[in-house]
């Protein structure tokens, strides 16, 4: 396997994984998967699938800190599924890549086809995702590749949150990180889905707005949604991040 | 005027305005009105709804801080508009009491029921409310006036926010506090009739899960919701108030 492209190797959880992403195209990840990796708690035992996993940044961070866990990343572009696979084959991921393993899929596709592509229903106990998020109106870029790891369609976040519905067994749960714009469309989705909701919001600093929200949901509960206290990136001013979001960044903490 | 029951005359705002509520009976005011009030800005000017205003807590508070506010206090039952009469008859009000005007009518009146009781279409400059809350399956009190006050009907939110969005101006204001549960159901009636959201988690103590979203909106605006900083009332320990929490609970102070 090689890239024809240039790419970096890139360290996350100081050392103790590291991914191969393209250099310039595509959906570099960063701290907004490890956030997402973060809600799965440290004594996790299961099959996690990563939907839209691009080059694995969460599903890896979740192998790497959850030692009981085996991940199944899905991503439908080439060059990312070729960038996973990459990254897995690295000698620095030994220690969990037996854990992971990679399906080229479409997050949208249903019914037989999703099967055929080999993801059954009811076969994990957890789903993360990082859907896209920028609006296809505000797509600047003439760069294809980014431009389809970034934008949001119309009901894609419905589409998603369905085929996590599908895919995890029932009293599994979902984990999602988008933007505070998309709070409607997400707990439409998720109503009648997911339960015991808990929803914690991503400050940048303790004065900002925030710019992400964190979900969790149980498969099949019916319990009232929660608003945990938020997380919060950087203090009130300079550039140091938070005891907490370092933590989370490197995979010492989990979320909750 | 005068009530043949048990009732209480309270100060807010450390004396600058005084309520009169039913002392056993019926929904008594407190906290929740004082937050709510405090969504509109110190320099406002204009005319306020206060929707459900029960004894008039929340509009009365508005006008003991805004100078340049009057407001319309619209309450159904016959008990707490009575003492809504009263409290505006108190001498400790004259300072506002004048700016003050009660109307008796259902906040889910429609149409030309709703106009025939006093409330016209697009003359509010700011509608602010603190519906019921407590579904109808929680009620556990045989007194059925404070489950009137506190029982929250089958789409009633839907029925405030449609109310609510008829008789502000286009570019006017909404202010809601409600239950972090009742988050997908206030956000699908807001749609389409108020954007520019401003949403503020309220918890207990920085490490608690919220127990109020407050939300504010503006009519027709079609911009993107934000989650501001949460409001939180008290430390992580003791019985103390935060300093914001009691300047929001003595008018000192507005939310934003």
């Amino acid at each position: 396997m090689s890239l024809d492209i240039s790419y970096t190797v890139d360290a996350f959880h100081r050392g103790r994984f590291h991914l191969i992403q393209p250099a310039a195209k595509g959906h570099r990840s960063g701290v907004d998967a490890m956030m997402l990796a973060s809600v799965v708690p440290n004594e996790f035992s299961g099959r996690i699938a990563d939907l839209g996993a691009g080059a694995g940044a969460a599903g890896l961070a979740v192998l790497s800190r959850c030692a009981n866990a085996t991940a199944t990343l899905i991503e439908r572009s080439d060059l990312m599924t070729e960038c996973a696979r990459l990254s897995v084959a690295l000698p620095e991921n030994d220690l969990f890549s037996g854990r992971c393993e990679i399906v080229q899929a479409d997050v949208t596709s249903t019914g037989k086809a999703r099967i055929a592509s080999g993801i059954q229903d009811n076969s994990f106990d957890f789903a993360i995702m990082n859907p896209p998020f920028n609006e296809a109106k505000d797509r600047a870029t003439p760069d294809s590749l980014k431009a389809e790891a970034h934008v949001m369609t119309e009901g894609m976040l419905e589409k998603w949150i369905k085929t996590a519905a599908a895919i995890v067994k029932p009293g599994g749960s979902i984990a999602i990180i988008a933007r505070p714009a998309s709070m409607l469309e997400l707990l439409t989705a998720l109503q009648r889905r997911f339960g015991s909701l808990i929803i914690v919001p991503v400050h940048p600093r303790p004065q900002d707005a925030a710019i992400r929200i964190i979900i969790k949901g149980v498969k099949g509960s019916r319990a009232e949604p929660t608003f945990y206290p938020a997380l919060v990136m950087h203090h009130e001013t300079g550039s140091d991040f938070t005891e907490r979001s370092v933590a989370i960044n490197n995979g010492v903490a989990s979320l909750f």
